[in-house]
């Protein structure tokens, strides 16, 4: 684990949010990127280091619109980046965290990522990712 | 807002929860307060130059207390470092945001805080924290 890299926020309305957040974090929203794989559009903030990623569901199926269903808006999931995440994945299995998918997968801003399951981790829906080179 | 200082994670046994984090982030807690003002115990981590905060409450009526009862353990507000706590509460309130509190107050980890309503805020407890110079 070497930082924080982003923290994802679940929202209804992309558009309307993005406004809300340009105006709560006095920065302009730098990306707005659509996620076939996980059925979400996305939109970039950056201040200091960390990024904010908002995610509005593209299907109601969805991991972000099942969880606005059950829960509402708000904070979603912390991803930290991780140097490998083969050798990071392969330690936290060894210490009994349970992951979503077996196998790390493209997600959004030219990463690799995959998701410990919050069941194993406190209630909270940890992400590893790391940077794909020259992706 | 500078940065994201820390995120805040609610718990039901700070104890238990300590040491889940300390093996999933692979570093170890390196302070434990207590913050009567807000009835809670906290335990600090440390990845790159973003804290983690896990919150127990004192007090089945603290603000805590009532998240977990409400939703369950999870994640619990991100706090922004700022560099001029007052002015950033003008600039917030100047454009609509609606604060929990009037005034800052102190909160754990040596700093004046604040913290924005969720209502406002798309279901996210956004806090304003500033360091106690001296303190």
């Amino acid at each position: 684990m070497q930082k924080v890299e982003h923290i994802g926020i679940a929202v209804k309305n992309l558009e309307a949010s993005k406004k809300l957040f340009e105006s709560l974090l006095n920065t302009f929203c730098y990306k707005v990127e659509s996620v076939e794989s996980e059925m979400v559009s996305t939109a970039f903030f950056k201040v200091g280091d960390t990024k904010i990623e908002l995610l509005e569901t593209t299907n109601p199926e969805g991991a972000v619109g099942k969880f606005i269903e059950k829960r509402g808006e708000g904070l979603h999931h912390i991803a930290y980046e991780v140097a490998d995440i083969h050798a990071e994945i392969k330690r936290l299995k060894a210490a009994g965290f349970v992951f979503t998918r077996q196998e790390p997968f493209r997600g959004a801003d030219n990463k690799m990522v995959i998701f410990l399951h919050p069941k194993s981790t406190n209630g909270v829906l940890i992400e590893l990712c790391q940077e794909i080179v020259g992706g």
